[in-house]
């Protein structure tokens, strides 16, 4: 057998290595595009979902009887390799790519054709038996058949990051309950407001990664409707009648999704407008998880000239020349990832933006942004609360003295004294570095010291009752 | 009666012209704060928005006790004049401002306080019978008030902004139906494609909309949730027992609106993800009109050397040098309308990413974007429909030449032919400048003039029927 | 004499009310234009600048011939009260605008053309003896008298801001001298590191924003290139020989700026390069400006609980609710505007990149969002400066007591103790709450008191020197 | 010989194996951060950069008296293999961390150390003769070492780039002489100007691409000041007398380019700004190339309902479904990653501006965008040249048509017959299908055909003179 094989598309002749399943469009493919070095094996997903979208075409083709049964079997079972992992390698062309996705579409046609070939006896190449184009994308066109690929990828890549991110928020609950004693002083603009508990603080980053999970599980959802059938440009030209319903419910029960089909097909065809919406609510994720890593970092600067109230793990010595310097490292790259996660934002509205007429071309970076968001995102959040979030524990004694020897907690005091005697007694502290105490029970004695221990006692500090006579 | 009066604050006295109504910390505010020129009183939803929340404290407050009856109804009052709009012009805070609002929740106060003690038949400045915190903010904060105003004049503003938009789906519907017989080129990545018409091309803008439209009535739900009660930071300290809820209540039914209390008041007060989250969604119709924009500008493009499928309203002479030239003014100022959203969107991004601890300091940027985008993209839109869409004309006579004289068409034989065959057709056209018509049936004579005619049939472009023998 | 005149164009005729000195093309432009509300009218460099253009182009036309001395001497009496200012309710389209910039060049035309007119004897509308069109633009068009005039209105508001810029560097250094003495711990990471004095800290100010200024004074320069001379797509199509150099040479003159002839035409007619550097220069300042706000906050967190370093001016109460709170809202309205800046370099980049062939048609928006910024931002500095950056104090005694109390000045001893006994002498500190010196001289006894004094005092704290045996 | 060995930090101790050169501390920088993926050995500058300085830094210590000649000598020798990369393989920390790059530092140190211990004839772990902080790290911390080598690195790769974007100016500016000849309509605003030439456009690319090449030179040089012998903030704490001076001239000699020392250490140690204004101006080239890009797809797009007047080499079928179209995927590919550096340039912003007191702690992330930005970008400009500039061909012929049926050329009589006559003779042409011929010379007989055969002449389209009678 020789070692090589010819291949040729309309440009010409190539002569392709005999144990690659791959053809020669996928061949162009790698020389043209030559920009991230990071290339589709990586993406199993998405191998995955176009697995899966061969073979509901293939099905609905088979059923519709412009598919050989034969041939559409053949394909069938090279799909179920595929889907199994099997030809990982053989996915190779560059996530940022030219042509909307014909790359990757023609790809999975080659695999799939010579991977059917051979289960049929056949050699790889010999595509009169099964043809990538004529066949594998028999009632297909890299428009329809890219992006469902596309969606059904990102909606699995979003579960998952999804379980990861409701990981982050039972982490926080968790220190929420934990932390459910512990008094310490809010903050608002970073002057000293009025007490508060550190649970409570915790408890928030929950409730807020809960809400972000609640948007995230919204959005996903749109990436649902795909447009099989559409072909080129939507008008379901060389489709037969019946065939895009019949596909889309293939591939539903193949992908186990509740997929359905686009109602206006000429419109899902160049619409990008949910890959937006969720690269803006996965920017949401990451604009509300830098604000906790910051507090977090705050709320642990020190140890003795910062807040001090906190103190994460430990995970590294955090200075080259600095003893004993331990830095917030893990936060610290976690916002990083954030802000990268941010720029990708703005990479999908340029790419979405740019869209032309019947088509938006610049699908491939949008895959390649969002696909590569939730991944460093997540890794980010599970980094998060492996190497921080659980070993955080609370500085108490420090965070009461905090509370006590504060000025801002003179507005307990506003109901029963109003705000303007207030005022001045916080102006006198203020001046003096007196406390609250001394002013308002021992010297100007204007509540007794019975009343202060009401006022301030654990419990009502935590939950506060009016007080005011 | 003197031309001025006499306020103080902690900070100091200052003499407040007597005719003004609003006082000292808003007289600072104005000192403090000159940066854009663009002032609270032309937010008249939010003033108006203002005064629904005022008046609900007042009546929460009245019937928990915690405010004279008497002094309760003059609020009410006051608030009522300020909802109608009577006192717009002393709303004067720059519209971006430090300390997170404060200054607009005392504006209103001091609005409020004053127009209440002349109802009560007291002069202006005579705090001691209803004072602007002590009465007109009892049981509230800044960072419960001004979030809450806030939300409730974003629901407003973006229902108005739905209301356009609407009609620009609308209109592109109209049109679709207008053009439903006008067959055409369909292009991907600018390149000819299929055969489509017109109509659809149309009709999938307004589809589009529509999508956009769905997804801003969903997240504008989000700011349905308000935190009145929350006072400082969410620990209710200084609110009377069950005030909070009851609050709501009155603010619900002031505004006729759906308002719920949140559930975690901590998180409430510092949390911006809905903002982030509606902006985002904003972001995405201004991405979606631009592409429009785009593309309505490339269609009429020429009117000898660009495509010249429609043609757009002439709006006003196109050059100052080029006699008779006509250009696409109307979406050009919608697109770069679109851009300034979009740069605004990363301006509340960088807002919320900024929030620290307890409260989010930056939410008056927060609102000048979103308020500024609102109001700019809506009257574009207006002025797209008005004076774009609707006298769009189509060179029917034009497009179908075009079609017809494409290599395009070569596609709909693929069934018949295969995809190798009609690509050497195609390949022939390409170089010899031939008709894809004179290739196939005169000179190959691949097909029957009477499958030609079937197939290239104005119905069967329009709905593609697959024709394979 | 009636109250209206009639004008028309291609499109048609309309009645102009007589008092107004803009025409038909200005009328329609406020008609179809109704985005920002805010008009060339405020922006009065610009006009000045558009007065400078035809003054010189009227001038340059003279010279080779093809303006009758009459007619240009008429429009250069009209440009000069144009310039003065006479005529700047007469500037009335939306900044944001479609077709370039014609509407604005169109306003210009028509105030200059009216006002020759009538200095001329004759009636405003007696286009034939003063034409818009055939006079006051002679040998121009839009695109080349739009972006020359926007280029010189940049130059000079990037004048006036850098004024500012400089203004707030010298108030930094100014601090910086000020607070030489004072000792404070520097931080990394929000973690305690090595001592340094305050005076550092604000001397680094100065030098940052002295780059800043630095490098837009380079950026500056960008725009002193200008296209006279290109007309329609700089061909020169229309304008006489040798008149753009001439035209050049002129504007030069009346503005007194070094401007100079682009060398190629066509590219520097579509080319908004300059603008995207300029803007990204400006927005380098803002993150810079945001990123000392941001330490400004922190620095002066507490008055208690947090850093308490440093002390702001209190500019106005600081809480609706919280008695004798101040916050910093002089650095939190400045940090605002920087994310409108930033902000408004994305939309500068997204009209950027939507240039097409021969010309950028978005190049209003950039005005818009390049006008706003510096006006902006430019009023925002000098508020930090005026009412926070002057009044700046130092809690010099407590900056101290933090420097002693730190554990970070274990680094000073690295070259005595090598790096891992510091670290052991660092652990325990941590671990006990003991100082340093109570471990490493009185406990451990690993240096002398007189060493250790040696080491510590300010002089070697503030200007160390390497002291290993 | 042992296959581990025992590594302790203050954390604790670690089991290496005994083939690596890098020790625990890298160690835990692999475990701790989990993100990209992309590590730091495939940044093969950046390597190469961290061997100069720390060699920089062994000879100035050496010189200095604080580290053994012995020791020295050894780091120069291990710095030497590092710079030749020979340990590429050894530096393994994700380039997306924590720490500001202690990990990185801290790798580097680990290496050298590892390897010079070997040199002396010691085992690796062996660090009391080389000690990674205490010798190789001597004088310096992460936070001067680490940014001294990434601005190297960054100096280095720019130079890359631009020398594959000067190639690119070339091959526009070939192109530019290539189509000198070729007569074509101009374009603004998609709508038909006045006649170029296609050569004029070309070369139009190649300048404004010489400008960003200009622009990149200016800001390039911005990096050449580096910060060594700041040590952790500044102030120059544990560095002997006279070592940065003395470290900054080796690293400079050892470099070959014209490093400078910082002026203000304090501030070089926190400051950003020059990575936002290089990644500012390198998304200005992104933006001017993504612009071209879509020039260079719009003018090839049809080929029979589009312009159609350059053809782009055809790299791969375009289509899966549509015989014989070939795309612009070279291009396409190019906006794509346009896209990915304007986004880039956000996460860069968004980086500098999170920089707090003494350290701006997301460096990492900022050489993450700005690494990649500067590769996929370079390789996608060489794309570009090879793959498309270089075979791209004109159709002369019908742009020639396209002209001289055009109704912009009526643009040249204005100085004949006036801007409103041509007006008229433009709206007849527009209404009644005729050419400006047509009407002009055989209709209303305006000019002679003699005339109009010296105004239209290729040559006078080309370099258009005044001819006004």
């Amino acid at each position: 057998m020789k070692s090589t094989r010819k291949e040729h598309d309309f440009l010409g002749e190539l002569e392709i290595p005999n144990d690659l399943y791959y053809g020669v469009q996928t061949f162009r493919a790698v020389e043209n595009f030559n920009i991230t070095g990071l290339t589709l094996n990586k993406e199993t997903e998405f191998i995955k979902a176009l697995g899966w979208v061969k073979k509901a075409a293939a099905l609905a083709n088979k059923d519709c009887g412009v598919l050989d049964p034969k041939v559409a079997d053949a394909i069938c079972f090279a799909c179920d390799q595929v889907i199994a992992g099997k030809y990982n390698d053989q996915f190779v062309s560059d996530l940022i790519q030219g042509g909307a996705g014909t790359s990757v579409n023609m790809n999975a046609n080659e695999v799939i054709a010579n991977v059917a070939l051979e289960h049929l006896g056949h050699q790889k190449g010999e595509y009169q038996y099964v043809h990538p184009n004529n066949h594998v994308n028999c009632s297909q066109s890299t428009n329809d058949a890219y992006p469902s690929a596309f969606r059904i990828a990102l909606y699995n890549k979003i579960e998952e990051f999804c379980v990861i991110l409701a990981k982050l928020q039972k982490a926080f609950a968790a220190k929420g309950e934990e932390f459910a004693k512990v008094l310490k002083m809010g903050r608002t603009q970073l002057q000293d407001a009025v007490p508060m508990t550190l649970g409570q603080e915790f408890h928030a980053f929950a409730t807020t990664i809960g809400e972000d999970l609640a948007r995230l599980r919204e959005v996903q959802k749109l990436v649902l409707e795909v447009n099989m059938g559409a072909t080129a440009i939507g008008t379901k030209v060389n489709a037969p009648e019946g065939y895009p319903s019949l596909c889309v419910e293939y591939l539903a029960k193949e992908t186990k999704l509740p997929l359905t089909l686009s109602p206006d097909l000429i419109e899902a065809t160049s619409d990008t407008g949910a890959y937006v919406q969720i690269m803006g609510t996965l920017k949401r994720a990451a604009v509300k998880i830098s604000k906790i890593c910051n507090d977090l970092r705050l709320l642990s600067s020190g140890p003795r000239t910062g807040l001090n109230e906190i103190n994460l793990p430990a995970m590294q010595p955090g200075s080259s020349i600095m003893p004993g310097k331990v830095n917030p490292v893990i936060p610290e790259v976690v916002n990083q990832t954030c802000f990268y996660v941010i720029g990708q934002d703005l990479t999908v509205t340029m790419a979405a933006e740019a869209g032309q007429l019947q088509l938006n071309v610049m699908e491939p970076v949008i895959g390649f942004a969002m696909f590569t968001s939730l991944e460093y995102l997540g890794k980010a959040i599970q980094t998060l609360i492996d190497k921080c979030v659980v070993g955080i524990t609370a500085n108490e004694k420090h965070c009461a003295e905090l509370v006590m020897g504060s000025i801002g907690i003179v507005t307990q005091l506003n109901p029963l004294l109003g705000y303007e005697a207030c005022a001045s007694v916080a102006g006198e502290a203020l001046l003096s570095g007196k406390s609250i105490h001394e002013i308002v029970v021992l010297e100007r004695k204007l509540i007794s010291q019975e009343k202060w221990d009401e006022i301030y006692s654990l419990e009502n500090l935590i939950n506060p009752k009016l007080i005011n006579s």
